[in-house]
């Protein structure tokens, strides 16, 4: 690039920026017009719901309502005015994309903006100005009933696929809502728990997927959560909302509940809640407009600001904040129009799914199949036809179709003799097939049985489901293990066939005593519209698989972090719970209390090999201002093309705290042809090595050694580095 | 303006034209880009509804759906999804402007132009991309159930006042739908019954309203009506829709159906339906989906097309229009967003209903009543307080507030003291009250009579309502008198009290036997939401009353053209019905036939009074090409300020046909204070003065003599002009 091309570069970008500072100030300025006009009244009107999902407009200025849909992997179908039940439109048949769980193991942040935009253009479509995801609340147990919507165990990780997610969303001038701020990492009673956790630990691990969505991506909405962390509800929450999200982070947009999540008017007003929705009003009020006058930031608001209570600057940031998000979405003439149920995101739905599916055990080659051969193959297990987009709470979708694994096996092996048998039954909803009477669970074990004896090979597809209880919101598992007798059944089937591998669905690491017996383990996830394509394209090979588990799988239950300390720590008591195990979560528990997991975070095998090589630092000594430059060579060594994850983790083995052994601080997906090779370059701002310090409540970068860790898994590493920060 | 100055605006001109011109263009490339990659099931898809009130996209291309909305003068409830009933929404309480018959009495088309504004702004701000009006059938009987919603029995009229509506509801990226194309002009047996009228009564009588709504306002949808017309139902109709609307007059939008007006596949798809809603499909499947899938233009049409039976340019064409009513609504990212329920709608309300009041007779100056005098006024009648936005059919309405005439009265006459009594009951519905049981008509009218006892002033608010059978879609008044004893308990009120008045609500003409016996008589309209305020601003004299009658009043039922030829004119045998009268229609049959009308058309009083002098035409003989410009003075020789309709009618003494006596061609509403005068200029270009010959099926401008008569009603001439065309 020449001297003129660049001057006309920075020009050009100068331009670009001027013109973006001046319609943001141009915003501002309409805002403060807009303001001026509004009554008291009008004001308050706008910081709560009129309807589950809508919050009013002044429709004599013509300020546009808000619309708002869940969900973080597909918009929900419509709802009701004023109850949960679905609308029953026929409309809101959408593309659901696999659950986060899914997308987080992909490690491809491109694929997450694809992502993004997809699931954006879908609400756009739909007409919904803010949507109500991602999540992004931190893997903490395996019990958690709302895994599957988050995005796993490590902050690095989460943080790093929100953000084009959300730009991907916002890009169709429709709002995220990054959700559930914060430390919602339970379900258990969700309502009130109140969280007690170190300052460290909610900096280094639980809000940095929040900061990296305000301060990256520049989110537009954020909602709070239901639990209380140190005694106060969390969304409206002096340190969290006040200090940290608007203060430290400079949030400019709209902080919304949970559907019922505002407990106190005075803390909405002060703690920084700007709309209150889904409070729960059966029973104040006969008609619906009285109820929704009644909600924290409703009448009780107005009142307080008339007597003067409470000043009317509070009302009018929380206006401005309303109205900036409305500049960016519904008032934004220049947004596009929307699209859905197109070949793109069916493309997008299936790539994520096929790139974020984990291979954990494959003795022998047992996967792939050949889909040119005919063989008999036993399909078992209830998962295998039952949709997962129906259930789960909040994320629940209308899928416009969703291809169950049997189907997409069916579809994939046409050569092959597929046969079918569910083996065991959790209750209804299985394509809405009435579960015949008749078939007790001791019938359905003997019919599989009988069907796997048939077969040259076995798959035993099972796991969680999105009942209560399962992978669903509103509730934890009360178990590790497989539900519905699976593990038995899957004793009696390797009795029978051992040529057997599994297939498990979940959003949750399980208990699996059975793992040394089979063959062959996939872990697929809650994969939407084409669940049986993605996993008949690994299964097949078409696919290689090269996804990594965003979750470390504990041997047992105790082994992971959460439930080492007790019930204090997991489920609490009922009041209060202490996250007594701080910053060691997941694999920087299991790293540094050297409990091996089962699988390790950051585990997925492939049908190909891959080589690292040459990996080195471009300096040894830095400054705390500088960028170390990571690289290496990656080979795929393999007689098949496929993917890499390289994985950078720093430690710091000498520290005036205590630190993890080793924290991911980078990581890029290579896809590489047999035989090829590439060089992988990753950059570490050392800003990032901070730690919390509480001691000056301020992120510290410590000097002298740090120890650099390259590999395909946090218990994979190739090769380790040394530097040193002067 | 100097010559650089016109020089200038012609190049701004031609500057704005190409532009537009350009956009047709680019517009036309991308409906032919888009069509080029619609299937056929889309392409079908598209021609027919989803739900009560939406026609689909396609999603996958961004196409957005369709969303309409009942109605002519306010933003209909929102309605489930495939049901009638009522969604029970909270933000669809909307301004509820006056039914058309006000806005043609008002003679205002600036006015007209304002009321299209504001009720295409709140159908905008309701996100509706087509609203269901306006409505511009021909008032032929006051037995019509629908006539409310209508602009009267002159088609000049009509003509005038629609195309501002239609422009100000455009405007604002919303299609208006002129409805109901065409000859529905009685709501008895309105979906079978095959209306037989003239060529010449056809185009010029029934027809001219819509043609300026097609040529003038460039209206983007058309709306068929149910009836037949020369045994074809009008929504798909060779001669209406092919040769006329989209032969003749070019029309490059959608025709949609009325609700369940389409009959037949192949007439639908050859005799230009685009848009087939509301069939009635209940009981044929069992799932909503199939239901709108056996609709004429769904899979019917769909098989049609692939067995080559009709060919796919018939569907593209369909689409084509679709697409183009999308890039001119909601695929148009400059429309604006829309208002609601601001102060500048209620004042277009209020000013349309007080403009549109008719005064009709005020003996010794018996109106306006002293705002300042504490006098005691006996308000009567249920009409006083009844709701008239609710009932009437699909344009029934949820204002979000209502002013009922009793309480504009109450406001405004603070000083008096404001008596009120039911005497009559019609039914439920009065604001929702309920009716106590006690109260039989005796009672009511014995109650009622007390009250005017006492009084210094009886105002007897009578008239019709939205009930079946009265002002109301889907049945024609039984009678022609006043119902529910109105008639009785008004000569009962005049024996106690003779100080009596008379505002009469309603959309119809009515019997009034004791016209001679009250002292003033007021027509209001279905007033909306400012009714009451409207009401007040004429009692009080703060606004001078200045509407003019759209429709003739005749003494006697036979009286009226439609009814003087018996049962066979109307309402038909059940099978057929014949238009004897012909072009004779209102105030044409009156003058022609020599038969007084109670009231005529055009007719009203003010308490002011007009001088119309100096009139004359710019030229004694024209040829054809020309235009007629007739000038004169009007002045305000009262002692208020006032307006004055000043109306041209032309008629041709001698023809080869059979002619009126005279037709409106002109009018123009003059605003003047006391003493003040001003010049008046209309214009009428002589093609107007055409009669539709059905020698040559073509409109023909007689040579000869015409006589232009000038005055402020149709029975009410100043002045008589002769000019001659060669």
């Amino acid at each position: 690039m020449n001297r003129k091309l660049i001057a006309g570069v920075i020009l050009t970008l100068f331009f670009i920026n001027a013109t973006h500072a001046q319609r943001v100030v141009d915003m501002e300025k309409k805002i403060d017009e807009i303001i001026s006009q509004l009554t008291l009244e009008e004001k308050v009107s706008m910081c709560h719901a009129q309807s589950k999902f809508s919050s009013p407009g002044v429709s004599r200025l013509g300020i546009p309502e808000i619309w708002m849909s869940d969900g973080p992997h597909g918009v929900r179908g419509e709802i009701n005015w004023d109850n949960w039940g679905y609308a029953d439109w026929t409309n809101d048949y959408i593309t659901a994309f696999p659950a986060l769980t899914a997308l987080a193991a992909s490690f491809n942040h491109e694929l997450s903006h694809e992502y993004g935009i997809a699931l954006g253009e879908e609400a756009r479509y739909r007409k919904k100005d803010i949507l109500l995801g991602p999540g992004v609340n931190i893997y903490r147990t395996p019990l958690n009933g709302r895994n599957f919507e988050y995005m796993g165990e490590d902050p690095f990780l989460a943080s790093t696929m929100v953000v084009p997610y959300i730009k991907g969303v916002q890009e169709n001038g429709v709002a995220a809502c990054v959700k559930h701020f914060a430390l919602n990492n339970q379900e258990e009673w969700r309502g009130h728990i109140n969280v007690n956790v170190s300052d460290r630990a909610l900096y280094e691990i639980y809000l940095p997927a929040f900061k990296a969505a305000v301060e990256e991506a520049e989110v537009w909405s954020v909602m709070g959560a239901y639990n209380q962390f140190r005694g106060q509800h969390t969304s409206h929450h002096e340190i969290l909302v006040n200090e940290i999200l608007k203060g430290k982070w400079g949030f400019d947009g709209v902080l919304i509940t949970d559907w019922g999540s505002a407990h106190d008017t005075k803390e909405a007003a002060h703690n920084g809640l700007d709309i209150e929705m889904g409070t729960w009003t059966n029973g104040l009020t006969a008609s619906i407009d009285l109820a929704y006058d009644q909600y924290f930031l409703a009448n009780p608001f107005l009142e307080m600001l008339k007597s003067g209570e409470i000043e009317e600057a509070v009302v009018d940031d929380k206006v401005r904040r309303i109205l900036r998000l409305m500049f960016r979405t519904n008032m934004n003439t220049e947004r596009p129009l929307g699209r859905m149920n197109n070949v793109e995101h069916t493309n997008v739905a299936r790539k994520v799914a096929a790139d974020g599916i984990v291979l954990l055990k494959n003795e022998n080659d047992f996967f792939p199949f050949d889909a040119e051969s005919a063989v008999t193959i036993a399909v078992i297990g209830e998962n295998a036809t039952r949709s997962m987009t129906i259930g789960g709470g909040s994320s629940e979708l209308k899928a416009k179709y969703e291809i169950s694994l049997l189907e997409g096996i069916q579809k994939r092996f046409t050569n092959a003799n597929i046969l079918h048998s569910m083996g065991y039954a959790s209750g209804p909803s299985a394509y809405g097939r009435e579960i015949p009477s008749d078939l007790d669970a001791d019938s359905l074990m003997t019919a599989a049985v009988e069907t796997a004896k048939k077969a040259d090979i076995v798959l035993f597809i099972c796991g969680l489901n999105k009942n209560h209880y399962q992978d669903c919101e509103g509730g934890d598992r009360q178990y590790f293990n497989l539900p519905f007798g699976q593990n038995e059944l899957i004793d009696k089937l390797l009795e029978i066939n051992s040529n057997l591998g599994v297939v498990l669905v979940s959003g949750n690491a399980v208990d699996m005593p059975w793992l040394n017996k089979i063959k062959g383990l996939i872990q697929s996830w809650y994969n939407g519209s084409e669940a049986g394509n993605a996993l008949a394209d690994i299964l097949s090979g078409d696919v290689n698989p090269s996804g990594k588990l965003p979750y470390s799988y504990p041997v047992k239950l105790n082994d992971n972090a959460a439930h080492y300390f007790g019930e204090l720590s997991y489920p609490g008591d009922s009041i209060n719970q202490y996250y007594k195990e701080d910053i060691l979560v997941g694999y920087r528990w299991h790293d540094t209390k050297t409990i091996k997991p089962l699988f390790a975070f950051g585990y997925g095998l492939s049908y190909t090999s891959f080589d690292i090589k040459n990996a080195g630092a471009n300096k040894k000594v830095y400054t705390a201002e500088e960028t170390v430059k990571i690289s290496c060579i990656v080979e795929n060594t393999g007689d098949t093309k496929g993917a890499e994850v390289i994985q950078v983790y720093v430690g710091k083995p000498k520290s005036k705290v205590d630190r993890a052994v080793k924290e991911l601080k980078g990581f890029d997906k290579i896809y590489l042809n047999a035989g090829e090779s590439q060089k992988v370059e990753i950059e570490i701002p050392l800003s990032k090595l901070a730690f919390y310090d509480e001691t000056i409540s301020d992120w510290n970068i410590e000097k002298g050694d740090y120890k650099i860790y390259l590999g395909n898994a946090s218990n994979k590493i190739a090769k380790e580095l040394k530097i040193k920060v002067e």
